[in-house]
């Protein structure tokens, strides 16, 4: 079999390739496959899985992402998986007695993002499920990468060690804005609302006899206008805000629906 | 059941608390408890999960990570189980017409670090796996988290959500640094060592003629130099280039075993 494999990985050059070295179990190449897709890569090479090529499972597994396994290099060796590559990863929990460069995730991805700018072609090596990668293969590889977990508890499957590198790729790659504001149905207000809020307010509070004793009014009014402009308000909620305060007052003063306004 | 249910939550205030909301396979539960203690969380509580409390088949499943389950806080409703968090995040993969700040994964652990160095609580809502987390929840939320996936491909399960948040937790706090030296079984070579390599090898590449046209001869011994100087040699690398020398020598001069010493 290893003699009629393709040699070729017609995956993308603008992102690593990730080499599933001798997977076992069809379920977790789909799911690796799965995880790929999550974070947008899509370059899966196979090297020597255990139950041929293509696995039924493995496609049942994968789901809406099958279409990175028939896309899939598959290669009779990590040697062979590899050779077009300029910067080759090994993802394993421990060194293995051999003296390497080992990365985190987030520095690997990084290392990848400049390789890839310049030019070159980066491949990271996932190990079988039970074993990892041997160290032929990871004597093959340039650096490691390891996954900073618990030293307690490092019980990463397959597909998790996959998912958590396309993580990094696209947290560093395509990642939107770490924090945005999502305004759902309606805009911000504008500045001039937010006024004729704080003016409402006033008025009412003012009619009301909040702002007691006067020495003090003209701070109280202060906080209440720094207090409205640092709520993140929509055009909605000024809405919200008026309707309630109308409320509000004509319960108070006992007068007819729509009364109270501005 | 519900009134049963102890209202406390013995969990580290050092680090968020993960809630699953209404949690439905017990699987699923022990693989979340899995990928929280792979990043060193153990604060973990449950609010109404399907099929009650303990679940045997989330002990199962949680293997190593059991005494998650065991010290898990138990609420009757979301509110009950955030009651004492300054700060809660729901993560859901739609904003659903709300009006919410969203954050990443990134930033939403760099602002929980912030709340939690300064002394608050610190809540990351799950949803439950087939429909996620319901408006009601997300309302009682103060922010969004959510992981930037492909959208064309979004589908992250319950524990593969509450894996990726775990590792952006200890990436930002807890990460060995991003790119190390691995010295398995002998330390970097200090410089005197690299040196006497150095003299080695341009003692024998003289005498065999290398260093020819005499005028190119200090240029080509500089960038040998500096070929030595910038590999990330140990003190048995070195010494293991010692002996190819010597061997080689030996070979060419059919010199004894033991010859060619520098």
């Amino acid at each position: 079999m290893p003699q009629d494999m393709p040699m070729i990985a017609p995956d993308p050059p603008d992102a690593p390739a990730f080499v599933l070295v001798r997977p076992q179990m069809g379920e977790n190449i789909g799911a690796a496959a799965r995880a790929m897709l999550n974070f947008g890569l899509t370059g899966l090479r196979v090297v020597d899985p255990r139950d041929g090529w293509p696995n039924p499972k493995a496609v049942a597994m994968a789901s809406g992402a099958g279409r990175l396994l028939d896309a899939a290099g598959l290669f009779a060796d990590t040697g062979a998986a590899v050779a077009d590559c300029q910067m080759v990863f090994a993802t394993t929990a421990r060194a293995r007695d051999l003296t390497k460069p080992v990365y985190t995730p987030e520095a690997a991805m990084a290392e990848a993002r400049a390789r890839i700018a310049a030019g070159q072609r980066v491949a990271v090596l996932f190990g079988p499920e039970r074993t990892g990668l041997e160290n032929d293969d990871i004597a093959r590889a340039n650096a490691i990468v390891s996954v900073p977990v618990n030293p307690d508890f490092p019980s990463l499957n397959l597909a998790q060690c996959v998912l958590l590198t396309g993580y990094e790729w696209r947290r560093q790659t395509d990642a939107p804005e770490g924090l945005r504001m999502e305004w759902a149905g309606s805009d911000p207000a504008p500045q001039i609302e937010i006024d004729r809020l704080v003016e409402h307010f006033e008025q009412r509070l003012e009619a009301a006899g909040f702002f007691f004793p006067a020495q003090t009014a003209e701070g109280m009014k202060r906080n209440l206008r720094n207090l409205w402009s640092r709520l993140p308000l929509s055009r909605a909620d000024v809405q919200t805000f008026h309707g309630m305060l109308r409320q509000l007052v004509r319960r108070r003063d006992d007068a007819p629906p729509g009364g109270g306004r501005p």
